[in-house]
């Protein structure tokens, strides 16, 4: 019933870090991989390799940099087969930083891009497969740039890139399933070197659907994070995914106990899921970034006003 | 773009009564009508339509039983075009209680029913529809009943019943996507002369990806709620929904006004959506019923405890 050549990621430190300046204690995130990694999930995507020259310490916790040394103090000693994964964003990381695969405890670098930044993407991503690196290129936004240009896109990392899978990156929780499928299966025609990937959020409560959606059109590459976790409306719940797959290789129970005992707790201190200005950005395919100003001010839940503001149907 | 023939009906009150024993108060179901109305919703479901020798007043609000005097209290003097609907359970109604449609404020009546009953539902709806009303067959829990015996319910329904339209019911947020493909392409099928209606259910945030897949296949009827409100996990939240179909005759605004002003400070009071328990209820194709008690109780937290009890892993 399985199919096994699925891989599922595991992203809620580094995309749940967008909500809390990557700022996760040691302890809080050692107990999510050993949850992670006690639950047969196949990565566990700790953060994002930044340069320190171009953001501050004092501003941003460790995840946003994820040094080697900070990485072995969350995994030393822990069972494991769960292998560690980190994001770089293009022209935030200074490439000469990062050690060989070798030297270091990161197994994969997933470089995330827009369309239009492609070449810069494919040079970093063959940079770090040259290093002895599992790659990824993760197109961002990928609702906003559905035409030729994404085409063009996908035959020069199809053509010119070592990576060993390309995501479609849902960024504004904007994509229905007919869209998904469209892409799924346009990745599927150009890149036919590379496995697929998915990356849903989940503002229009989709995220799950649409990976679902992902896995029937062939995408084998799974992102995923514990309780949803995740910038704005979050992702798509790993604890539904793994229901969902029928690999016996996964086991629901450490995410569940992870769940009961660090993300109830940790969800009354920070907010994500479904909030109706999320919902309303994805439906308008905007980046949710007014809507996140919005849920910091008196104004929270003032939903005609934002929705006006941005169709502005007001003006009629 | 959008397609004509779809009708939305909204059934929060109805589904929202089972959360709070039918108990809205009617300044909030006015409020509720008002928005409905003018979203230009073409349903609304405000109760069920049970007799009281079944069921005590005491124990039951006026959404129990819905009384044709309490609905004209809620729909006179407001501008409408939104038809009235409730819903009857098999076996606790008496259906001669139930005047012709030409003295009710009533449009339509839903007749929910598990496969098994299917005689009596036809039986019921036919009787409401030779009283004028418009009806529907409801299928309930269709997750537990997709062998042979719901083909022949479906046959049944074509050959033995007046009714306008026969819903899957997902009432355990059990189904992805591909068995409700698999669903409406049989009722399609075998229902030559109904249309096709979905009920979702959110255990496992799929109520609205799946009323989209249901769109997909040709299915028209579609049920939602404000807010998702609806037991356990709640159903296809209405906004959503709106936001995705293209029918100029909706307008989001007044929903969105509605969870401003009544959904967000109601859903402090009373418990519905992404709830881990419900989840797990979800994804083993299991009525939420024990997932509601396990929320009563001062376990409700303990999400590994109530999986290993439904699913007996804690045997191994």
């Amino acid at each position: 019933m399985y199919r096994e050549k699925i891989k599922v990621l595991d992203c809620t430190i580094r995309d749940g870090g967008l909500i809390n300046n990557h700022d996760f204690d040691s302890r809080f995130v050692r107990e999510v991989y050993k949850a992670i990694s006690a639950s047969g999930v196949d990565y566990m995507e700790i953060g994002y390799k930044n340069s320190k020259e171009f953001f501050s310490t004092k501003e941003y916790g460790h995840w946003k940099f994820c040094d080697d040394d900070e990485i072995k103090k969350i995994i030393d000693g822990v069972e494991s087969r769960t292998r560690i994964s980190v994001m770089v964003d293009v022209g935030r990381v200074n490439i000469d930083d990062v050690k060989p695969a070798s030297e270091s405890p990161v197994d994969m670098i997933r470089t995330a891009s827009y369309v239009k930044d492609i070449d810069k993407a494919i040079f970093m991503a063959n940079h770090f497969a040259d290093k002895g690196y599992e790659t990824t290129i993760n197109i961002m936004a990928i609702s906003k740039d559905m035409g030729p240009e994404l085409d063009e896109a996908l035959d020069q990392i199809e053509k010119e890139c070592k990576v060993n899978a390309v995501y479609i990156v849902d960024s504004f929780g904007a994509l229905y399933q007919e869209p998904v499928e469209h892409l799924i299966k346009l990745c599927k025609k150009i890149l036919k070197t590379k496995e697929i990937g998915f990356h849903g959020h989940n503002h229009q409560q989709l995220a799950f659907g649409n990976t679902i959606e992902a896995i029937i059109h062939d995408a084998n590459y799974l992102d995923g994070t514990v309780y949803g976790i995740g910038r704005a409306a979050g992702n798509c719940p790993l604890e539904l995914l793994i229901g969902f797959l029928k690999n016996p290789k996964f086991d629901i129970r450490p995410v569940l106990d992870l769940i009961s005992k660090e993300f109830i707790p940790l969800r009354e201190k920070i907010e994500w899921g479904y909030i109706i200005p999320y919902a309303i950005a994805g439906m308008m395919n905007e980046h949710p970034r007014a809507a996140m100003a919005l849920r910091k001010s008196s104004k929270k839940e003032d939903y005609r006003e934002f929705y006006e503001s941005i169709t502005n149907t007001g003006l009629d």
